[in-house]
């Protein structure tokens, strides 16, 4: 038995930043699969709020995304996840704050409208809130992205960090709703999320998505 | 002139939060009255998702208010806010987000309704809301404070931590809509927060709160 455990889904976006960095820290974990919005007594009493995921450390736990990666940090020091200036560190932590915030709700609403909808919740897409994310929502959120990104590399400085974790994240639940980045209007962020989303971490843990999707599916 | 600069009013909680940083950091600050949802172009380029505070240090600046305080204690590491031990410090920040997100909805509708709506926005408070959040929004996040809070001295540990900044600075806001824990039903929440809002930081921020207050209500 591995010694920490993930409680999640593998499809939450949120879980999948702590499964990415527990790649990148090369830490082996359990999962246990608990859905966003479970109201259990013994959900609740590990996560307040109902959200996944939450860390377990042999009897210790911990909710939220961006608090289980600064712990993974400080327990797992090796290949770095913040950078070690802190500007640099900030800034990271801020694109990780946009990613899991303005960023996540528009890839959210495309993955759970394109690809949800139909395969988990048996409903029709919601048209018309599609199109509102596509023209209106998405474009300013791509435009600032835009703006930051690095022309090569990591979204910022020369390692990955949680500013690479957190947008990478929402982007891939993006790609479940068809989406990504057009090289046209976004050259340098469509290069980006195609070199991050081309990446062996990234590519192993779609790999394992695939089987979470397909029981969602089949 | 400061070296720090803090965009934002003091009566934004998140802008107290970081208030409190540096008084108990003994940091000197200038401060830029910005109102959060700024829209101009100005503030948009420092603060993308326009809320405030932001902080500005030498031509550097980063949004958010925890963000803010990690940078704050990687420039300025005396008077530490966040404990040294990973599970203690990953408990701290926990509190500082649930502080910031589930209490501060409950706080801040009570700052909003009960003192903004007729000081500021010249309208009726929502008594309806008001109800809804004492009666249905509030006691369960009361309840789990309560369950968590220690007995005497700061939310959890030997010193000030982010934890208290988050949860006191919610409490102050709630303070503007005459609402503080109940020492009946929540009695060390209740011990806490009396004791929180006594200590010479906060007793000194809310004096130089009140002639903003002032402002909004003269």
């Amino acid at each position: 038995m591995a010694k920490l455990k993930v409680h999640g889904v593998s499809l939450s976006p949120f879980v999948r930043k702590v499964l990415f960095a527990l790649a990148y820290k090369e830490q082996p974990y359990d999962q246990v699969n608990v859905f966003p919005g479970d109201t259990s007594d013994e959900f609740s009493a590990i996560s307040p709020l109902h959200k996944v995921p939450v860390l377990e450390d042999d009897g210790f736990t911990i909710p939220d995304s961006s608090i289980i990666l600064r712990y993974l940090e400080a327990k797992y020091p090796a290949n770095p996840i913040y950078p070690a200036d802190p500007q640099d560190q900030a800034r990271a932590c801020w694109l990780e704050e946009y990613a899991d915030t303005r960023l996540m709700e528009c890839c959210a609403g495309l993955f759970r409208e394109r690809f949800l909808a139909r395969a988990f919740f048996k409903r029709e897409p919601d048209e018309a809130l599609i199109a509102t994310i596509l023209s209106e929502t998405m474009p300013p959120v791509l435009d600032y992205l835009e703006s930051v990104v690095q022309d090569d590399g990591f979204f910022l400085g020369d390692h990955l960090t949680v500013a690479d974790i957190g947008i990478t994240s929402a982007f891939v639940s993006a790609g479940y709703g068809d989406f990504e980045p057009n090289a046209e209007s976004h050259p340098k962020l469509a290069g980006y999320v195609a070199r991050a989303t081309a990446s062996p971490i990234v590519v192993a843990r779609l790999a394992e998505e695939q089987a979470a999707a397909a029981s969602l599916t089949g």
